[in-house]
C-alpha cells in the first residue's frame, strides 16, 4: 500500500466548512455514543475529554469544529438512535442526562440513516449496490449542502473473505462488480467501494476487510480519496503498544505478553463467533509482534454478556531482564469500549475532512495513531505514532491553509 | 539548575578509554549486582539485557566498553562483596552459576573499596573528610591508569538535610566546610563534593541530597565536572512516566494515581524509616503529578522482609473519559530491584564517561531518561527522555570523537 | 465478654411483628441505601440479593419480614433523606429508577429522624442526653405500635477514646454520667447507653467504641438487651476471614498480607483523619492476624474522593509453600461500599428482633459473621461463622416460636 | 459411584505400617517433587509446609508418618529421578541444596522405576498388560516386606476416550480385556485395573478416565481396594471452591466468573493439546457451575514454555449485589504448581494408607478435599471438604486403630 500522496485539487471548494459524517453501522454502540457525544459537544454540555484533537494548540483553521458536524449513515437495525441511547443509558453505559439532553440531535440524526446493505438480502450486481449506497451519501452531502462528507465505517466486524484475484486487479475486480451472480466483495469493502464513488475520505474503524483489498486501495488514490485504518486502537492494544516500546527501550526482552479480553454488549456478540474474531485476534496481536520480537502472544476474547459494553482486558507479560532475571507486569483495563472509540471517531472526522480539505489521497500513515493495524505505514509505537500525528496536523493544517488560500478563499 | 555547558577540553587525553567506576556504597545489592554484571559481561557469561547503552548501532567509539571499566568504591559495611553476592545467591536473587563465574572478579573489586564516611564517627571538618575521599578516587585512577573515573551514589538513601543558607551560596559552604565544628553537607553531598574535587564525572542514583544543593552544582560545572541525577528511574515510577503521557496524548484525564510499593532487603529495610522515606515519595510523585496536572497520588512504601529484594508495585489508576465516563487501569509490577538498577548504572558509566570525553561539564539534561527526578530538565515523559537521549549519544559521540581526533590520539 | 444468656420473658408480648430499626446515622450512605433498599424490598421493585436472612429455608416465624420494619433515627445531618438519596443517584451509586419508586417511603422514614446528639454543642450530664436519646426511640416504638426496635449505630467512625476507669466499673461510669461537668462516653457510647435504656436490642456497625466498653455491655446484659457488634464485615476484610482458613486447612504459611484500601465518599473523608482511621485500621487486622498468625499485615486507607462510594481494595499475600517455595496471591475487590453493607443492616434488624423474641440477652457471638471485630467469640473464619450463624438462627427461630406459643400467642 | 464401604478384613495385618508409594509418571515433575519433598521430610531437611495430614493433632496412630514411606513406580521416560530433579532446580523449581542432600534418596527411588505402559507400542492383550504392571506392584511390595502400597496417578493428562458399553459392564470389559485384539481401556484406567489387581488403594490426581468408568470402579469395590479421584485441586480451582461458596453465604449472586491459566512445563505442553485439555477444562469448571450456578464461566488454558513450571492463573468475578450493584473481584495466583501437588500426593499415600487399615473399600468421598472432580460425592466448597476431612481422619483413625488392636497386633 502506497502512502497519501498529494490529490490534484481542481475543483474550487466552498467557503463553509460543515462537514458530513457518514456512519455504516449508525445505530451501533460506538455510532451512538458518537452521535450523542458530539450533539453534547455542539451544544456545550460536555468536554472533548477524549478527543485527540481538541488538545491545546492542536486545531489548526481549516479543520471543523465539532460543532460543523452533520450527522448520517446506513444501518441494518431498525432501532432508531433515540431509543438505542435510552437502552445505553438504562445498562449504565451514557448519562441519562445526557441522553434527555441530546433527544432532538439523536432523532435528527436518526432521520438521515439509510438502510444498509444487507448480504443476506442483497439483489443486482455488487456494482449497483455500491451505487445506491453512494447515492445515499451524495444526496446526504447536498441536501446539507456539506462541503465534504466523511465516511467511517463503525459496523459489526465481518469474518475476513476467502483471498480472490479480484481483491488485487482492478479490472478483474469491476468486472465481477458488474456481474450480478458474483459477490466479489464482502459489505464492508462494498461500502469503502461507495466511500470512493462518492469522493468522501474514508476510514475503517473495525478489522473487516472494507479498503484493505489492494485494488480497491488503489481505486481510492486514483479518485483522490484520502483514508485511514484500521480497526480503532482505543484499550488493551493501545496501552500494549504504549508500554511494549517503552520496555524495547530499556533494552528489556518480552519472553511472552497473554491476554484475555471480557466483553458483553454488541461486538461481543459478534465476536463470539469464532469466524469474526479471528480478524480481531489478528489486528491486535500484530502490533505487539513486531515490537516485541516475540510470537508467544496468547490472546482471547471472551463473551461475557453480563458486562455489558464494559471490556475488561488482563495483560501478563513476562520480561527478561539483566542476567536472566525475571520480572512480570500485569494490568487490568476496564473501561466502556464505546466511549473510547467514539472521540476517536469524531477526531478521525476531522482530521480526514482536513485531509481531504488539503488535497491529499490515498492512504494516510500518519493516522496510524488511531489503528491496529495502520495502513500505510509499519510504525505501531504508540508514542512514536503521537509524534507523527501531531507534526502531521500542523503541516497539513498549513498546507489546507495554504490551498484554500489559494483559491481565494477565506474559512468564516 | 543550569543544563551542561562545554568544559574548557585544555587537557590532552591519553589514547586509552580504560574508565574507573567508583561506587559509593559499593558493597550494597544494587553495587553487587553491577559489579557482578560487568564481570560477567567482559567474560562472555551474560547477554547486556537491560542496558540501554547496548541497544544496536547505540555505542559511539568515544564510550567505554563494558570490558573497559575498572571498578572500586566506599562503603561502610566490612561484607565482601563475594559474600555478599552469594548471600543474594541464596535469596534467589543472582544465579549462582554467575556468582561462581566471577568470584574472582568480585574479590579484586572488593580489594579496591575503601571505608566511606560514616557521619555517626566523622572527625575534622567536611573538607578534611571530602579531601581523604577525593584522595581514594584520584589514586585509584592513577593504580589503574585509568583515562577518567565515574562516581556514582548507590548508597543508602539518607534523610533530607535542613535547608541552609550554605547550600545556596557557595562561599558561605566553602567556610563552613573548613570548621572542624560544623557539618553542613550529609554524606551524600560530601561523596559529590569529593568526585568534584577529584574531577570525576558524577551521577547520583539515589533521592539523597548530594549534588542537588546549589551550591554544589555550580562548583561542579566551575570544576568541569559533567554530572547527572537524581534517583534511578526503574519500576514503578518508570512505567508511570511511560503510561501517564500516554493517556495525555489521547486526551484522557487522570483523575487519581494510587500506589502501594512492597519491599524487603537493604533498601527496604531503609525506606521503613519515616525520614528517610519521605525523600524516596517525593521524587517518586513529582514526575506523574507534572505530567498528569493531579495532585491525587496517594502512594506508600512498605517494608515486607520476606520479599527479600523483590519489589512488587501495584497502581491503580482513575481515569475521567469521554462525556465523563470513567476507566480504571491497574498495573502490578514485580521484579528484583537490584537487577533493573545495575545496567543503569554500568549504562550511565559509559555515558558519564562520554560526555566528560566530549568536553561536558554541569548537569546533563539528556541523561534524564534514568531518573525519578531530573536534574535541569522538567521533561518526565519517558518515551520523549528516550528520543533526547539517543540524539544526545550521538550528537555527543560525535563530538568527543572530533575532540580526541583534534588533539591527535584515535581509540584503537 | 461473656456470651448471650437467656433474658428472663416476663412481660406478655404482643402479637405483632412490627419492628422498629434505629439508624444512628440515619441519613448517611449506608443507611439512605439500607432504608430506600427496605422499601424497594417491601414494594416489590428488588430481590433480596446479598441479604443473608433470605437464603431459602433460613426465615423462621418469629423473625419479622422486611415490609413489617418501620424505620426512624438519629442524625446530625439535614440533608433529607429523599436528596441525599438523589445525590447517590447522581454519583451512579443508587439506580434512579429505584429513588423514584421509594420516594414516599423516603419521605416517610425522614419524618421519624431526630436530631442526635453532637458533642461539639452537648449541654447537661451524659445521662440526660442518654435520656433524650431514649425517650426518641421510646416515643417512635410507641407511636408505630412496635413489637420491638432495634437500633443500629452506621454513624460516621470516631476515634477511639483514651481509657478511663468508668468503662470498666458500673458505678463509676454512672456517677460520671450523672456529672454534668464530664463527659465519661464519646457519642456512639451514649446511643448504645440510650439503646439500653430504652430496651432496645442494638448492633454496632462501626468501629466506635460503642458497646464495647465493658460496663456497658454489663448493663445492657443486665437489662435484657442483645447486641452484636463490631465493625461490618462486607468486603476486604471479609475476602481476608474467607481465604486465609483456606490456606491453613492446607497448612500453607502465609508470610505477609499487605493491603491497600481507596474509597471517597463520606466514610473516605472520615477515615483520612489519622485519629478516626486507627480504630478501623485495628479492627481490619486483627482478624487476619489471629487466623494468619503473623503480624506481617501492613494495611493502608486512602482518601481519593474521585472514587465516590466506591472501595477498590487490593491484597498481596505472600506464601510459603513446601520445601519453601513461594506462592503469591493477589485480590482486587471493587464495590460500592454501601451496597454491601445495607442488606447486613437489614440482616440483622431481623436476627436481633429474633433473638430479642427469644429472650436473649447480652452479646449474641453466633452474629459475629457479620463483624471485622467480633463481640463474644474468637471465631474470625468467615465459613465457620456462616456455620455457627445457620445453625443459632434454626436453633433461636425454636426457641422464640416455643416461647411465642407459651405465652399463648401466634404469629399472623 | 457408591460410597466407601467397609471391607472384610478377613486376612491378618502385618504389624509394621511400611507403606509404599507406587507413582504412574513417576518421573515426571509432580513425582520427581514428592519423592524429593518426601526424602528431605525424612531426612529432617524440610517443614511439612504443605502437608494437610501434618497440621496439629490430626495424625492418628494408624496412619503411616512420612519416614515409613518406600517410593517407587511406572514411568515412560528414562530420564532418571537426580537428572530430572537437577534440571528443576537449574529452572529455579527446587531448592539446589535440598537437591543435593537428596541425592541418594532420589537415586534409590528410581531404581524402583520400572517401564510404565506405553499405548503407541503395546502389545498383547489388556488384562496380560494390567497383569505386568500388577507384577510390578506385588514385586515392589514384597521386595520391602511392605504393608500395603498405595498407587497414585500423576501421569501425563489424557485425552478422554469414546463412551463405551464395555466402561459400564464388568462382564464386558472383562472379555474386551481378554483380546488382544481390542483396547477398551486408556493407559490411565489399565493402571487403575492393574492396583485393583494388586489389591492396592488408589488415587487419581489427574483427570484422566483411570477409575472413572463405572465397572472399574465396582470392581475396585468388591476387590477391597479404597480409592479416591480426580484431578488434583491445587490453585486456581480450589481458591474458586473457597470463594464461591462465600460468596453464596452472603447471598451474592455471581453473574459470570471468567478464568486464564498461563503455564509452561510438561503439563503445559501436555495441555496444548486440546484433546488433552479437554477433560482438565471439564473439571476445573464442573465445581464452580455446581456452587455459583451460573455456566457463563469461560475458561483457557495457555502453554507458555518461558513460564516454566509456574501457573499464573487469572481470574474475574462479576457479582450482582443488593439493588442490581455490581461488584467485581479480581484473583491472581501465580505459584509452582508441583510445589501444591507434591504435599497432596504425601497426603493422599498417608490418608490411603489409613482408609485401607481400616477396612474400607470403594470410593472415598471424604477425600473430596483434594480433588477438582470429588468421587462419590457433590461437595466443592472446600471449607465445607475440609470439614469433612477432619471428622473422616478422626473417625477412620479410631477404627482402624480399633481393627488393628481387635487382630491383637499394635503399632510400634
Ligand atoms: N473500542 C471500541 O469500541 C472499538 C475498537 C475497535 C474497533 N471497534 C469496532 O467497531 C465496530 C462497532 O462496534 P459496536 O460496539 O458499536 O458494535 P455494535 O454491535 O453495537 O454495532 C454495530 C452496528 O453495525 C450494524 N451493522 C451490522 N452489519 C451491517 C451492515 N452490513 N451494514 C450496515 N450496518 C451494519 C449493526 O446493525 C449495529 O447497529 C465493531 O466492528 C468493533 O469491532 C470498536
Ligand atoms: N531499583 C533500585 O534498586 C533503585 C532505584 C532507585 C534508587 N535506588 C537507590 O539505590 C540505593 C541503593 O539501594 P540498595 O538496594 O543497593 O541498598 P542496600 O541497602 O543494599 O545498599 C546500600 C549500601 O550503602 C552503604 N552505605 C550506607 N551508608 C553509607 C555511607 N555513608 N557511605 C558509604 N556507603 C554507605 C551500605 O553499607 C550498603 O552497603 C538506595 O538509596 C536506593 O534508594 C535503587
Ligand atoms: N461497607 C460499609 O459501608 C461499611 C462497612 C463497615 C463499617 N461501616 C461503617 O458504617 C458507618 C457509616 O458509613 P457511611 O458510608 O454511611 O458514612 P457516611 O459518612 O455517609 O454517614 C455517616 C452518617 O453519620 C452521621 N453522624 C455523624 N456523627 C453523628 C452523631 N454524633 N450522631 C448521629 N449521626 C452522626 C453523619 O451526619 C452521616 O449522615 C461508618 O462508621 C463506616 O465505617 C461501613
Ligand atoms: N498442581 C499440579 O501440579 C497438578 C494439579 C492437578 C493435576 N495435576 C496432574 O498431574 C499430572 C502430572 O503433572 P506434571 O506437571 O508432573 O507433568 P509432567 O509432564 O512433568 O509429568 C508426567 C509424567 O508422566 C509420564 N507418563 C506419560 N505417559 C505415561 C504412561 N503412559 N505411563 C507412565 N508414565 C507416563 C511422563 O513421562 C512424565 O514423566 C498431570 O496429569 C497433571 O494434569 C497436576
Ligand atoms: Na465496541
Ligand atoms: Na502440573
Amino acid at each position: 500500500m502506497t502512502h497519501a500522496r498529494t490529490r490534484e485539487t481542481t475543483s474550487a471548494r466552498t467557503s463553509s466548512r460543515a462537514t458530513g459524517l457518514w456512519l455504516v453501522g449508525a445505530r451501533g454502540s460506538v455510532a451512538t455514543t458518537a452521535v450523542l457525544g458530539l450533539a453534547a459537544l455542539a451544544g456545550g454540555h460536555a468536554e472533548p475529554t477524549g478527543c485527540v484533537t481538541a488538545r491545546p494548540g492542536l486545531a489548526p483553521d481549516p479543520m471543523p469544529d465539532f460543532e460543523d458536524i452533520v450527522v448520517g449513515g446506513h444501518d441494518l437495525s431498525a432501532c432508531p438512535l433515540p431509543k438505542r441511547a435510552e437502552a445505553l443509558a438504562d445498562a449504565g453505559m451514557l448519562p441519562p442526562r445526557l441522553v434527555t439532553l441530546t433527544r432532538d440531535a439523536l432523532e435528527t440524526a436518526d432521520a438521515q440513516v439509510r438502510p444498509g446493505h444487507d448480504p443476506a438480502r442483497a439483489e443486482g450486481s455488487g456494482q449497483a449496490t455500491a451505487e445506491r449506497l453512494a447515492a445515499d451519501i451524495v444526496a446526504f452531502r447536498e441536501r446539507h449542502s456539506l462541503e465534504r462528507v466523511v465516511v467511517i465505517d463503525v459496523a459489526s466486524t465481518e469474518p475476513l473473505p476467502e483471498p480472490a484475484p479480484e481483491h488485487d486487479d482492478d479490472a478483474l475486480l469491476l468486472a465481477a462488480l458488474a456481474d450480478p451472480d458474483r459477490a466479489p466483495l464482502p459489505p464492508s469493502s462494498l461500502y469503502a467501494y461507495a466511500a470512493i464513488l462518492a469522493g468522501a475520505p474514508y476510514a475503517a474503524f473495525t478489522p473487516s476487510a472494507s479498503m484493505a483489498l489492494p485494488a480497491l486501495a488503489r481505486l481510492a488514490t486514483e479518485h483522490g480519496v484520502p483514508f485511514a485504518g484500521q480497526d480503532g486502537k482505543t484499550g488493551q492494544t493501545w496501552l500494549r503498544t504504549v508500554v511494549a516500546p517503552a520496555l524495547a527501550a530499556r533494552h528489556l526482552r518480552v519472553l511472552s505478553w497473554s491476554g484475555t479480553n471480557l466483553l458483553g454488549g454488541g461486538d461481543g456478540a459478534t465476536l463470539a463467533d469464532p469466524n469474526a474474531v479471528s480478524s480481531k485476534l489478528g489486528s491486535k496481536s500484530r502490533g505487539l509482534q513486531a515490537i516485541t520480537g516475540t510470537d508467544s502472544t496468547p490472546l482471547h476474547i471472551d463473551y461475557v454478556p453480563d458486562l455489558g459494553d464494559v471490556k475488561v482486558a488482563w495483560d501478563h507479560v513476562h520480561v527478561e531482564g539483566f542476567l536472566g532475571s525475571r520480572l512480570t507486569l500485569q494490568t487490568t483495563w476496564s473501561a466502556y469500549d464505546s466511549m473510547l472509540a467514539a472521540p476517536l471517531v469524531l477526531d478521525l472526522t476531522r482530521l480526514l475532512a482536513l485531509a481531504h480539505a488539503a488535497g491529499l489521497a490515498g492512504p494516510v500513515p500518519e493516522l496510524g495513531f488511531f489503528f491496529k493495524d495502520p495502513w500505510g505505514t509499519g510504525v505501531h509505537d504508540a508514542a512514536a505514532q503521537a509524534r507523527l500525528l501531531d507534526d502531521w496536523i500542523r503541516e497539513t493544517g498549513s498546507r489546507a491553509s495554504a490551498s484554500g488560500a489559494a483559491t481565494g478563499r477565506s474559512h468564516r
